[in-house]
């Protein structure tokens, strides 16, 4: 044997089967949302032409990018030609590109999927996790945007996490402030890198990122104080009374939030002057949804008006949101919220010895026929070991069928459950199990 | 904008709405049937470090592994780290080594996901396909192999597809029939590589792939007379006859025809003794299964006894068996069975002006939460113009408030189906939806 590295690979993970089931719940509850919104499902490559994914996520996002290796005889040249996604809308704007006349004028889809970055791992943190994203493609603002806010809002309600507050901005009203700074657009590109950190570094290391981007000695004490203040939306509301781009982007959020506040359920929304978002595609509205309990967003979205032009002739307008599935999951297990129940097999049928094995798998056949969900011991040993397997397995009826029995053609049903037994004749075992099994 | 190729990458696709609806569909019913013989769900990265994949599936194998370069100050190195998993085996066998406390001495799990391999691809050949696993490890035959077998059976019946037929085989009979034509173990690996492209190759080619693997003239003459012959399991039971590895392996086939034979439901069990299987790791039985209308396998697998030894100091018995889902579709979609209906929404409100779009909005949610499937047309246009993308999406009713019936507190409500229209109060809104859309 040589020795292995048998963990999986750094910051990803094996889900053992009640972990699976877990998550296939939280992810069945979230598309019964999303489709209740007349959004329809797309799937996508794991991996996309390398030249797909970069310079659509900022220099830090291109950095985290997994690129694979080109194959064959050009595998020497160490090049990558391919590499996973790193998120599901720069796929999706491809596909909108790509299937534009086919998929109509409006479309809606939604997508939960891995996605993959090579980040440092940490508690929380993963190299591969799941998004879980709706989207509207070929539609301006404001209805698009507000029902994805609403979808998002009721995902997270249905799945158990109520008291969330969608935090929104807009990337014109940051255009507006930064050129009320006396920035200049060329430098608006790192400071809202700068910005997007708020909630990881203190103000004064912000505030030495802005200056680096390009942001004067008088801009960065305005833009601290303003940041500092006790009511910084109506500080940033007179910062960009004279602006036409930052006075469309009050109007965009102001009217989001009257759209939304009336019908949101379960959580809140706000306005958050200040708040960025990493990605270097959004265009208008951005959000980020916060729930207690968690240092990080649980979800986060906007309008990207163009990036499937990047990709196409024509622009599409767009805008979307994302759920972080890991980090419901995280909530959820703090909560001790109960965990599905694992689908077990409900009977075993043992296994008497050699001459018999056809019997068995015959009579977990018929069994199985009357929808119960069944297996035979697949090993060999005594039937002490058998219902010990069974046990574990949390197995509710054991079937025995020893050379008594099948002289007699009975089978010896056990019920785990209360410890009793009975022989039943074979052509009654459908009805003895439908007794003792209640329907799943 | 940049010139793209935007198609996905070579042998991935993209799947729309209805094919992602479709496949759905499938895979619920393959897992319903998994989990009706007590098998578990698995998930495992979609890459792995890169030692725990080479050396497994042979040399043909190892050149078609998607290799991920290293990231950061190593990605100049050209070097890979990590592998996209190459099929659902491999990983199988590290988890099973790596929580084997954890799993018990028996453990049965499923998995069905994503699988890259660099092949060339050709119509029906995908560098990206689903494959649907069942594996019973910890278990010596022939009780687990039985219900594998069975289980991958009944899944076809159940998707659709019955008329297949299992082709059986056990490496130990071809050890024993390699033997027998004085063959030296050390070419055995070779030769089954040989045999295995019988399906694909003219009996020459195989006869000149074996000469280079070692068989000398008088073996091959042998070999493809057996071949040729017409009761190929009558010769290689002759040949066999005096060699204890290959009478074993014509144990296993027997004993496992003869349990799985009695019980299987819609298809054959034959032995076919040239089958080989192209992958190194097989030990005792291995099958394929053959469907009309398919030149290739739409299923397979075997024991491999030895593989989970390769990560762990324990040997442990194990088999396994495998659907390829995209072939199942190919079948399906050559029978031009039914695709299931995309899941529409049912109710699109329309929204008058800009003024009512909160009001909209309400209503939909109103609707939403009686269990409807609704969503608010998100882009701006005449009523005309939403209501040709309701039709487009099949969309069922909808729902128009303009001034008038916003003066007097009613909904415009139209059947899109039956072309009538009514005018409900508000708050009978969801009784009327309710007698025009049929419960879901």
């Amino acid at each position: 044997m040589a020795s292995f590295d048998l963990s999986p690979p750094s910051g990803t993970r094996d889900f053992l089967p009640d972990e699976v089931k877990a998550r296939e719940k939280i992810i069945r509850t979230i598309k019964d949302v999303f489709e209740r919104y007349g959004f329809a499902p797309l799937d996508t490559p794991a991996f996309e032409r390398l030249e797909i994914l970069t310079g659509k996520y900022g220099d830090e996002g291109d950095k985290l990018i997994f690129k694979i290796l080109k194959r064959g005889e050009k595998a020497a040249t160490g090049e990558a030609d391919y590499a996973l996604r790193y998120d599901l809308t720069v796929p999706l704007a491809r596909v909108v590109a790509q299937y534009r006349n086919k998929l109509g004028g409006i479309w809606k889809r939604y997508q939960i999927a891995p996605v993959w970055r090579a980040d440092r791992p940490a508690k929380g943190r993963f190299r591969e996790f799941y998004q879980c994203d709706v989207d509207v493609v070929g539609a301006k603002g404001p209805v698009g945007d507000a029902e994805i806010l609403l979808a998002v809002g009721d995902a997270l309600a249905a799945v158990g996490l109520p008291g969330f507050t969608i935090r929104l901005n807009s990337r014109k009203v940051l255009r507006g402030l930064l050129a009320a700074y006396d920035l200049a657009p060329e430098h608006h590109k790192a400071a809202l890198i700068g910005l997007d950190k708020l909630d990881k570094l203190s103000l004064d290391d912000v505030a030495r990122e802005l200056e680096q981007a390009g942001l004067g000695a008088t801009s960065i004490a305005r833009l601290t104080a303003d940041i500092g203040s006790s009511d910084q939306a109506a500080r940033v509301r007179d910062r960009v009374a004279g602006n036409d781009v930052g006075k469309e982007g009050l109007a965009e959020v102001d009217t989001l939030m009257s759209l939304v506040q009336p019908i949101l359920a379960g959580g809140a929304i706000t306005f958050e002057p200040f708040l960025a978002r990493g990605l270097d595609y959004y265009t208008g509205p951005v959000f980020e949804v916060a729930a207690p309990g968690l240092n990080s967003s649980i979800a986060s979205g906007g309008r990207y008006d163009a990036l499937v032009g990047m990709f196409s002739k024509e622009p599409v307008p767009a805008c979307g949101g994302s759920l972080g599935l890991e980090r419901i999951i995280f909530l959820l297990d703090e909560q001790q919220k109960e965990r599905p129940p694992l689908g077990i097999p409900q009977v075993l049928v043992t296994v008497w010895d050699e001459a018999t094995r056809g019997d068995a798998l015959s009579l977990a056949a018929a069994a199985r026929k009357a929808g119960v969900s069944v297996e035979t011991y697949p090993g060999d040993g005594a039937i002490g070991k058998q219902l010990k397997y069974a046990s574990q397995k949390q197995v509710r009826v054991a079937l025995i069928v020893g050379p008594d029995e099948r002289a007699k053609g009975l089978v010896q049903v056990k019920d785990l459950g209360a410890q009793s037994q009975r022989e039943v004749p074979r052509d009654e075992l459908a009805a003895e199990l439908a007794r003792l099994l209640p329907a799943t």
